[in-house]
């Protein structure tokens, strides 16, 4: 290790409600309480619902919570105000993107995407194969092999831009273009992606990014979706999905569905107020930063991490691209007694995640971690390796949620 | 009005967070603050997920959240234990349910729905037909017409029972009944049922149960939604939102989708923890409370409405069905000044609201109403009415939400 870094003078660890002495590596899978949550919902239960019953939706904008939590995650995506809506849960979301994606191209029956997608977007475009029952294939190549495998045929392309278990990066822009250039529609899966690195929608031009927020967005858990259309496109699509919410006027209580315009018609039933409240506090902690600034820190903080754990443990093999460029904000090791390890490393206050069948996964996250967190990390780790603490009885036995 | 009645002895008004002096007839729309709320939200937001982070999806039961809430709401609908799952909104829950009801019948095309449904369904009902494109027609028909109109080409029989605007109740067992004779799927949307009116989905034997939380079981603005399935007819249906919590095996990200055993499979995606948090607290008020009970104490309430109003206010027309066993729990009145009286009544501290084109709505609620609520209400009405309190220009203005 090199010494002390800045982490550049982003850290807003006060921001968090972090238990003392935890370095916590998991943001990347559910993020920390930020301080502003709790009195926030709480507002929402009694000051609002509570005094004011049905009065709320009125008095308290709750109606407008999709658009005004939108409208704070579109800078972190490259997105232009009102062209992100939230709501319901990524899965949902994506299903929403792939049925829109495959109706404006009613000719082809490819949807493609790669073996480092998360299971859900496979497993909701398989669904909504079946559903349509018109012949589409779901097409998995592998992650590296995506862009020789757009062809003339594919009618959307979907892939989640970090790969959740290893942490590889695609480039949003290279890969937009040759979906496009083919014709194809490109949806991205934000997931690991917003609030960890930069992105920009607008600047590659793709269709449909959606994402979760309870990751590096801190949003608490099941915090609600998003879901960006390319505004030239949004008043094109019919929803699938057509709930009131996405109606031209939901309380007019027509019996035939009108989309809204914009995306609001991606909006499908009543916002989750509770939930929304606490995302909405979340992302607070957002003010006045740079994903650039996030970024050069997380490099930073990912390559000490690399480098302290490549020196200190050798029986560990990175798992994560090298190149930073081609990493998200996590870095991930294979390791024959991950599981167990990372057990012993959590019995530590390290918290980190595995994933089948080898994968220690850490996440990078620079408003609430510096260089001693990444430190102690290491030296953890180091020791959970040199003492082979993994080879307990107690870590063997998996829980449900790993 | 006939003298002191006692509510039958469920008055639970100490376990609601009411503000002093309101008169509540609105929870058919947004249930009040149920007192134990607050502190629960408060304890998953900072014992939880604060303090435990990651850890608390095991340590505190958060993915089992819809299966245990599920089973909370399963004895108010006359449903088994396990056959109803939590998540989502109200709208997806429709579009799931009629998603399985046409593969069903794979050879019917006809969704049967009535105008007195609410229009999210009809909407859901319409994005589905059109991305299907396998030529099904919604066919909407007057409330009274559904026996009749039940034809051997009907898949699905879609109904709301209690009608949002009137209060009229479709008779469950006997519709259930003649859809079968029929070969029809049928789905019962309880909104305005689950804790308002006995509902016995196992006694009928409809395929599907789908409903809100918000209203009449208090979880909340945006309480996830519920979902029932019969279930000898579970195991047999591939879901079309087939998301990762409804797989056999979400934790060991498989890339094919194989769905869970039982309800499990009508799960998506991650559980919205803090709104299942204060639905699950909220539902703690029907400990001990029998639907037979509620029932008879919001007859005599509503009928003592009623009768005082029609004595009182001869310019209001009943919208709702005169006898009370074919209404719900909430009583309407058509009014041509209707919005602006409602808002004379709520500047009161009564509280109704308003449904187009003229129709007042009031919500009985006997958790947290008594007689003397009634009467007060009975006596504001009276008043606005005598003093033509709603001839103010204030009272004109519609808000969004109304």
């Amino acid at each position: 290790m090199d010494g002390p870094l800045t982490t550049l003078g982003i850290t807003r660890k006060h921001l968090f409600d972090l238990p003392e002495g935890l370095v916590y590596l998991d943001g990347n899978s559910l993020g920390p309480l930020p301080r502003a949550v709790p009195e926030a919902v709480a507002r929402v239960m009694q000051a609002e619902w509570g005094a004011d019953l049905i009065k709320g939706w009125n008095l308290h904008g709750w109606m407008d919570q999709p658009r005004r939590v939108g409208d704070l995650i579109a800078p972190l995506i490259g997105a232009p105000s009102g062209s992100v809506t939230m709501g319901d849960t990524l899965s949902i979301k994506v299903h929403q993107a792939l049925s829109a994606a495959l109706s404006l191209r009613p000719d082809r029956r490819i949807v493609l995407s790669d073996s480092g997608n998360f299971p859900s977007d496979l497993y909701m475009a398989e669904g909504l194969i079946a559903e349509l029952d018109r012949g589409h294939q779901l097409r998995i190549v592998a992650p590296e092999e995506i862009p020789e495998a757009i062809s003339e045929d594919v009618a959307a392309v979907l892939l989640t831009q970090v790969d959740y278990r290893t942490g590889r990066m695609h480039d949003m822009a290279e890969i937009t273009q040759i979906a496009q250039a083919a014709g194809a529609v490109m949806i991205w899966d934000l997931a690991h992606s917003a609030g960890a690195v930069p992105v920009d929608v607008t600047g590659c031009a793709a269709e449909f990014a959606v994402g979760c927020t309870y990751k590096y967005l801190n949003g608490g858990p099941g915090a609600p979706a998003f879901i960006y259309a390319r505004p030239d496109l949004i008043d094109t699509i019919a929803p699938a999905l057509s709930g009131w919410l996405g109606h031209a006027a939901p309380f007019a209580f027509e019996t035939t569905y009108r989309p809204a315009g914009g995306i609001e018609r991606l909006r499908v039933g009543t916002p989750p107020v509770l939930q929304l409240a606490a995302l909405e506090a979340a992302l607070s902690v957002w003010d006045g930063v740079s994903m650039a600034e996030v970024r050069a820190a997380s490099i930073a903080l990912s390559e000490r991490f690399i480098a302290g754990v490549e020196a200190a443990c050798p029986d560990l093999r990175l798992a994560s691209p090298r190149a930073p460029e081609q990493r998200g904000s996590q870095v991930s090791f294979h390791f024959e007694h991950g599981y167990a390890a990372m057990q012993a490393l959590i019995a530590r206050d390290v918290i980190g995640d595995f994933r089948a069948p080898d994968i220690m996964r850490f996440g990078f996250t620079p408003l609430y971690l510096d260089e001693a967190d990444v430190d102690r990390a290491v030296a953890c780790l180091a020791e959970v390796l040199a003492d082979r603490l993994w080879d307990n009885p107690a870590y063997a036995a998996r829980s449900r949620v790993t």
